[in-house]
């Protein structure tokens, strides 16, 4: 029996990227030449498919990168005029607020425990000319409500607003009218193997970058976002690409438009929901966030303390592999993803078993 | 009939690659966590393989990047004090000297035309803290000899020796303790698909970077030297890797070994000698690098000019799939790459193909 991969990333692969995979290696994807007609159009299919199923505004560029991490380190260069704000309640927006301070530029902090979400300081908030916030915090299970997401906008409308939507994109659905920068990494919800990052970023993010490299700080680094955009105006990227996980991508976002994205939403939001109906009323199971509007719909955390290797062990005999906790919670929680490729039947099977434990 | 690639990158895979890819999609490489053990053991192996084909003294890290091109970025602010030294003489060893030139070290530079090689000015060598030094230039064809990188170190010790081995290893075959820093894209002789970085760095450039990092330049970088060695050193990544390519790299370098890392050596070698030999007899075919002891045993550049499309187009009809030229010699050139994966027998069809020409 075929294992089911619940981890929060890498995960179990989109149903149809094996069969894209096959086809890749069949026609020779992998030895063709960045810099050619065939890697454009592979590249132009991407960026089509993505604004569609996003519907993002003409005003965005689609950009790769090597992962969501790497953004942290672009970001800081390049959107960062003197002052950045980070929205930290987890290790995720933690180690981007650390990027920050590590780099020339002042970071200051908004910060809650794990497992919560800040009361936003809008002093704070006024201060920054950019702010990074975590739309879904993989290590702790949060999820930022997108009104909170608007309200700082509408505090500070100058600022560049930058979203991590590493663990929920493309169920997240935003008002890209409203931030600046979004990323993600492509080996959680869009189910491919790791090794790239996807950075959506508007034409107010391209004028920050190009203030800040006319600024005293300038643009140091190759890779900078005024590099990415200057190949990605052309459906090229600045270095050799991960060619082959590209190609996936546009294959897989053509299936995803296919299938609906209102479906494979509304599929993820009733598997939320009877995942965390069983896990309310299971003797043996503490969800962590305690605060139902900021539980995530796509990393469902549990505190299981003690009984973490239990319940690892009682999961994998029955061929489902979940995560463990993240960073200082390892032993102490589990956390499972559901993303678009975990189906209605998988999820009904994994909570069927669960109240079994 | 399948297509032969001979570009110089993206290449044809290794013969084996894809059977490997078949295996790591059937069982699950591309979901596991890049924080477990079993990570861990494919590092591992990766590493002790390089370690076997190359004859990697011990002071050496393995580490993995993202492209060849990220450690351009990496190296400007980790391993150069103040002043670095370029010998530039084609497109990637003057990329290289630009990326050092925007950070904010001093950049010298030793420049010759685009299909030789300059000469040595060892005022400029003994000024420099890091030397960047192209073994193979891609965009070129011209192989620098080691004697030279040799007599480099002789003249200026203390600097840190950095050698872009991108289109040249495994085939390259160098004394490591008289260099520092050396670094290649999977995507060439290793037959790999792009996405993947291999740097190899001594204990010497690892000291540089703890020293640089105490300076007033500091590093700035969240993936700066001393991150990737902090995770290196327990077989981990500082970010969510290409898992699936450095598990291929972990199975093809095991192949190599098998097969012997001197046979790939000398069939180059075979190769590259019966091509430049019917090249050099050929009615009109025009070897651009004109000092035989330059000339590249794993990138041939031919002057096509006129003829280019006609060439490319005559290949292409027999399916041999060959790369233009680079940059501003795109129209004017013809690349063929020389690498492990291609067998002598396809050499040999090669060859009598042009011969009809």
């Amino acid at each position: 029996m075929h294992k089911h991969y619940f981890t929060p990333g890498p995960s179990e692969l989109y149903f149809t990227t094996e069969q894209h995979l096959k086809k890749a290696i069949k026609t020779g994807v992998a030895s063709i030449s960045h810099r050619g007609q065939q890697f454009k159009d592979i590249y132009k299919q991407a960026d089509s498919n993505i604004r569609e199923l996003l519907n993002l505004p003409d005003n965005y560029k689609v950009l790769f990168t090597n992962s969501a991490t790497e953004v942290w380190d672009l970001s800081a260069e390049s959107l960062i005029t003197e002052k950045s704000l980070h929205i930290v309640n987890g290790a995720f927006s933690d180690k981007f607020y650390k990027v920050a301070k590590q780099s020339n530029k002042e970071a200051l902090l908004n910060q809650s425990e794990w497992g919560s979400f800040p009361q936003i300081d809008y002093n704070l908030v006024k201060q920054a000319d950019f702010i990074a916030i975590t739309h879904n915090e993989t290590s702790t299970g949060v999820s930022t409500p997108l009104e909170t997401i608007y309200k700082i906008r509408k505090e500070n409308p100058e600022a560049i607003i930058s979203v991590d939507a590493v663990s929920s994109l493309p169920y997240l659905d935003i008002d890209y009218t409203k931030i600046d920068s979004l990323y993600v990494s492509v080996q959680k919800c869009f189910g491919l193997p790791a090794g790239l990052g996807v950075w959506l970023v508007n034409d107010r993010s391209v004028k920050r970058a190009e203030e800040v490299n006319k600024s005293n700080t300038g643009l140091k680094s190759y890779h900078n976002l005024l590099t990415l955009i200057k190949y990605g105006n052309d459906f090229q990227t600045a270095s050799t690409p991960n060619v082959l996980n590209i190609y996936l991508l546009a294959q897989v976002t053509g299936d995803m438009l296919n299938r609906g994205i209102q479906l494979i939403r509304s599929e993820i939001k009733y598997k939320a929901a009877i995942f965390y109906k069983m896990a309310e009323s299971h003797q043996k199971l503490n969800l962590f966030v305690k605060e139902k509007s900021l539980r995530s719909d796509t990393i469902i955390v549990i505190d299981s303390f003690e009984q973490t290797t239990s319940l690892l062990t009682f999961l994998e005999n029955n061929k489902f592999i979940i995560g463990t906790g993240y960073g200082k919670k390892q032993q102490d929680q589990v956390r499972i993803a559901n993303f678009p490729t975990h189906s209605k039947e998988q999820f009904e099977m994994l909570t069927d078993l669960l109240i079994t434990w």
